[in-house]
């Protein structure tokens, strides 16, 4: 049986969940998107999601007549129409004069149990991305980024500003352990994700001081540990940085903060 | 009656033209195109846009299975199929693990007389294009860059680096004029426009030296004159930027370079 989707408020057939090419703001990426967690058909940090939707919207000026409550709705008509239980849910507004809301839906993505006891390897990546702290569709650069990252067999791409501090992944935050504090990037210079905010306050609850103070690309080794975090992810160790070999000495405390993550989901 | 389109080398609605808001490379802006114009149903200069379509896909990594012989007998089938006489035409190609190529067609873009005559005006818009080579659907600054423009009233928006070179324009390419010296950015840190080459071949007809060296946001007002040129503008004279008025000493020699980089259609 076909999959349904959501366009613009309505339960469609996925298949129906398309974009013109000739629409003028689909040709020019001006469209914003979430990806959330569906759990036991328990939508995971909805409101935080819809705000963050609403930021990125205003951070391009996009305007769009689809409300809190229409989204929400739309969702919850979705996960009834196709009885979903576990999944990995997009939500895509696409801007312009007649603006578009598509919610889809894939299996829930996750991870062999070993990326998180062996940790992941990582790249570099030289780049800096229009717009930070706004998740929208210019994603080209994380695209080869990541493409780029799996040539060498690594999992993640970590990106380089010009001032050599590594700020983020291509879709995952980044982190640097040092003794009882935590070193990320301030929120102005990445994409603040959800799972970031739960992971700052996992640290704090488990007695680590926040620094908003990103690694560089000169001081990665220097750390007790590095991690990324995401929504599908949670928090990941990083096992190797272009082949070279990261400290393991915190990995355990990655560990309960993976969990104690988790578990406010 | 719909229109016709191409989707994969076959004629199809206009309506057919869709993408899927679930494949992965339209989500991550993985893509490249071609802006052309048909005139009298013969494609302007469609090789020079078959190797720079190349061009961008080399610069991304793109690969696809769509040959220039079988493009260019799309474009015909459909030039064909629509009876298309005069029209600005699009050629997308989407990468990933299932490539498309989208040909579309709107009316022959083109600009009233004053445009030229009176010149245009433009903004500054601090920024850096990823990759400005390729010309890719990466596309968010431009957009975001032109809105702007149109905002304060103005027809382009152009594009300032972090040295206060004022590169290019969000579609089109920029130059300078000063004495029989033609300044404009060099090729590599531009996407190099098919009108370019004309206007470059043509200043040098009209008996201008080409210098790569371009404007910076500090001289503008130091040239004799400002314009901008694309497939569909030609060459246009800058009448203002950011409401200041710019020197129209050289506006004759503009019109020349138009008059001349249109004859070669």
């Amino acid at each position: 049986m076909e999959k349904s989707a959501i366009k613009n408020g309505i339960v469609v057939k996925e298949s129906e969940a398309v974009l013109p090419v000739t629409y003028r703001e689909m040709q020019y990426s001006f469209s914003v998107y979430e990806a959330l967690r569906v759990l036991g058909g328990h939508i995971v940090h909805l409101d935080d999601h819809l705000k963050r939707l609403a930021f990125s919207c205003a951070a391009i000026n996009l305007t769009h007549p689809f409300s809190d409550k229409m989204i929400k709705d739309s969702l919850e008509s979705l996960i009834e129409a196709d009885g979903i239980g576990d999944a990995s849910v997009r939500i895509l507004i696409v801007g312009g004069p007649d603006p578009k809301l598509f919610i889809t839906y894939t299996e829930l993505l996750s991870y062999p149990e070993s990326y998180y006891s062996d940790g992941i390897d990582c790249t570099l990546y030289r780049g800096e991305r229009f717009l930070p702290e706004a998740k929208t569709s210019n994603l080209l650069m994380q695209y080869i980024a990541l493409e780029e990252a799996k040539r060498k067999g690594a999992f993640e791409a970590l990106l380089v500003n010009r001032k050599g501090y590594v700020l983020e992944g291509t879709r995952s935050n980044f982190y640097g352990i040092s003794g009882n504090r935590l070193y990320t990037a301030p929120d102005e210079m990445v994409l603040s994700g959800i799972t970031r905010i739960s992971v700052l306050k996992a640290a704090k609850t488990l007695g680590l001081t926040v620094e908003y103070m990103p690694p560089t690309d000169k001081n990665l080794h220097m750390f007790d540990s590095l991690f990324i975090s995401s929504t599908s992810m949670g928090a990941m160790p990083v096992n190797r940085i272009d082949g070279i070999a990261m400290p393991r000495t915190a990995w355990p405390l990655i560990g309960e903060i993976c969990k104690l993550e988790r578990q406010w989901e």
